[in-house]
C-alpha cells in the first residue's frame, strides 16, 4: 500500500510526525510512505528505504480561509494531495485545517458520487471494554441538511459495519430528548429519513450521554453539534484523568494506593485516552483522507496512522460504494 | 420567603422529594412551603409546621406538547404557578417536563421586560476546586437567534456576578474553534455583538473542552447545543465514575489500594457528580423558576431546592432588572 503523508501541518511542527512515521514505516516495509515537507526538518527519514520524501516549501495556517488553501501549490497539504493523486495512493494523512484538507481533497480527489457532504468519522471509546462507538459528522461541516444527516448515517453505518464486522449496527440521531417529537425541525426531519429508510437500524434519538455507556453504533448529527460533543467528551475525560491523578497525590496514604492500584488504572488511563484517538477520517471523499488531531503528539499521529492503514487495508472506499450503489 | 413546589413532576414520583423536602422544611423553619400534589401521597409531610400543602389532580407527562400543558387546569405544574402568583411566593421548583414548565412559567408569570426568550442556567463543576461556570442555555430553546444569545450573554453575566461576588465575569461562546471567524452565521453575528457589547467581559469563542478546566466563568450557547453540552458532560464524567469503581475492584491489590486512596477519591466524587447541580434557572422570567432534574434523586432535588433558595435569598430578579435598566 501508498500513503501520502503531510509532515507539516500540525500545531507541532515537522518534529514529532517524523519520529511516529519512522516507527510505523519500519513496522510496515511492504508499504510506501511518502512524506511531502520541508527537506532540511525530514533528514531523519532520507535514508529510510520505504519512504520517499517529497519537497514542499510553505505550511498552510491552521486558520487559512479554504478557498485560499486551493491557491497556494507550494503548500505541504497542497503537494500531499497531488503526489495522492499521481501515484494512485491508498490514503492521505494531514494534522493540517480542516477546512484546508476539505476544501482540497473535496475539490481534488472529487467526492463519492451521490455524496452531496463529505463528514468527519471517528470511533471513541466507551464504558465497555473493546467496544466502540463511531459519530459523524465532527465538525467538517458548521451546517447541515436533513439530506445530508441522512448521508452520515448510511456512510456511519457502512464504517461501522466494516471495521467492526457488524451488519446492522445500531445508528441513533444525537438530540436533546429521546421521544420522537424532540429537537428543532432539523431533527424532527431527519427523524422521519432514518426511521423510513430500511437500510438503516435506526433507533431513534439519543442524548449526550448514551453513547459512551456503548449501547450505540453509530451517532449522527451535524458538524456543529458533533464537534461540541467531541471537544466536550474528550474534556471531561481530560479533566477526569487530572482529578485521579490529585486525589492519588492527596496525601502519604492515597499515594501508597496508588501503588496498589496502579494496574486498574493503566488499564483506565489506556482505554479513555483520546490521545488513542488520533484520526478522524472524511467521509464521502472519493479516496481515504485522515485528518490527525491539530495538535498531535507521537501517540495520538501514530493512532492516526494505525487508523489510516486499516481503513486502507478494509478497501472502506470501495465498500461505501458499493453498499451505496446497491442502495 | 416561601416556595410553590410541584412535588408531583419528576419521573420517580413524589416519594423522593417528600423525603427532600422534609429535611429542607426542617432546616429552614422560617420560611413556608407549598407542596402541591396529590394528597395521598402527601401524608408524611402534612403535620409539619411550615408545609401547605395544595391539592391537585393530574401530572403533566414528559412527552407533553407544551400547549397542552396550559389547558390542564388541575396538574400539579399549573396549579404549583397558580401558587407561585397567589401566594407571591420567592420561588417555584419542579422536575416536570422543561417545554411544560418553559410554556407555563413564560405565559402565565411573564418575561422580564425587555427578555425575548427565557433560557436555562446552572452552575458546573470544573477542575478547580470550588471554582464554578455557569451555562445558558441547556435546553429550553431548540433554536436561537443572534439577540436572544445576547440575552443569554447578559443574563449569564449577571447571574454568576450576584452569585459569585465577581462584577466582571469572563463571557465564551460555545464554537468549533477560537478564532474570531470560526463557526456558522449564528456563532460569527454573536460573536461580533458580544465583542462590541461593553457590559460584558467577552473573551471570545470557546472550544467544549475549555470551561471544565475552570477558566471562563459564563459559557453562552443556544439551547440545542447547550443541553449537547451538559448532557455529554454529565455522561463522561459518570462514566469516567463507573471506571474508577471497576479500577479498584479489578483485583484484591487495588481493593487495597482503594481503601488508602478513599480520602482523595471521596473528594474527587463530591466535586464531579452531577447530582450536585440537580437544578436549572429558568432565567428571563419574572419570577425564580427552577426546573429540577427529570430523574431527581434525594441528592439532586435537594440541590435544586438550595439553588432555589440561594437565588432567592439573592433577589436574583430584582438584580436582573436592575441591570438591564442601567444598561
Amino acid at each position: 500500500m501508498k500513503f501520502a503523508i503531510d509532515m507539516m501541518g500540525g500545531d507541532n511542527g515537522s518534529l514529532i510526525i517524523v519520529e511516529s512515521i519512522l516507527e510505523f514505516a519500519s513496522k510496515h516495509p511492504e508499504d510506501i510512505f511518502y512524506c511531502v515537507g520541508n527537506v532540511e526538518e525530514l533528514g531523519k527519514i532520507k535514508d529510510v528505504k520505504n519512504i520517499i520524501i517529497i519537497p514542499s516549501k510553505t505550511v498552510l495556517r491552521m486558520d487559512i480561509e479554504p478557498m485560499e488553501a486551493l491557491h497556494d501549490k507550494e503548500s505541504s497539504l497542497f503537494i500531499t494531495v497531488d503526489t495522492f493523486l499521481k501515484e494512485q495512493c491508498d490514503a492521505i494523512i494531514s494534522a493540517g485545517s480542516t477546512g484546508a484538507i476539505l476544501t482540497l481533497a473535496t475539490l481534488k480527489i472529487k467526492r463519492i458520487p451521490g455524496i452531496t457532504r463529505p463528514g468527519l468519522i471517528t470511533p471513541f471509546p466507551t464504558y465497555k471494554k473493546n467496544k466502540k462507538f463511531v459519530c459523524i459528522d465532527l465538525g467538517a461541516n458548521t451546517v447541515n441538511t436533513k439530506e445530508e444527516l441522512h448521508q452520515f448515517a448510511q456512510m456511519g453505518s457502512i464504517y461501522y459495519s466494516f471495521m467492526y464486522n457488524d451488519a446492522h449496527p445500531k445508528v441513533g440521531l444525537l438530540n436533546i430528548g429521546t421521544e420522537e417529537e424532540k429537537g428543532n425541525d432539523l431533527r424532527k426531519e431527519t427523524y422521519q429519513l432514518l426511521k423510513n429508510d430500511p437500510s438503516i437500524n435506526f433507533i431513534g434519538n439519543v442524548e449526550g450521554k448514551e453513547p459512551l455507556y456503548g449501547n450505540i453504533d453509530v451517532l449522527v448529527t451535524d458538524g456543529f453539534s458533533g464537534n461540541i460533543f467531541l471537544k466536550t467528551t474528550e474534556g471531561s475525560c481530560k479533566v477526569m484523568s487530572l482529578l485521579i491523578k490529585d486525589a492519588f497525590k492527596k496525601n502519604l496514604l492515597t499515594k501508597i494506593g496508588y501503588l496498589f492500584s496502579k494496574k486498574g488504572f493503566d488499564d483506565l488511563k489506556e482505554r479513555m485516552d483520546y490521545k488513542n484517538v488520533g484520526g478522524a477520517m472524511l467521509m464521502g471523499v472519493n479516496g481515504i483522507v485522515v485528518k490527525a488531531h491539530g495538535n498531535s503528539d507521537f501517540k495520538s499521529f501514530t493512532s492516526a496512522l494505525n487508523i489510516c492503514y486499516d481503513l486502507a487495508k478494509k478497501d472502506i472506499i470501495k465498500q461505501i460504494k458499493e453498499a451505496l450503489q446497491s442502495k
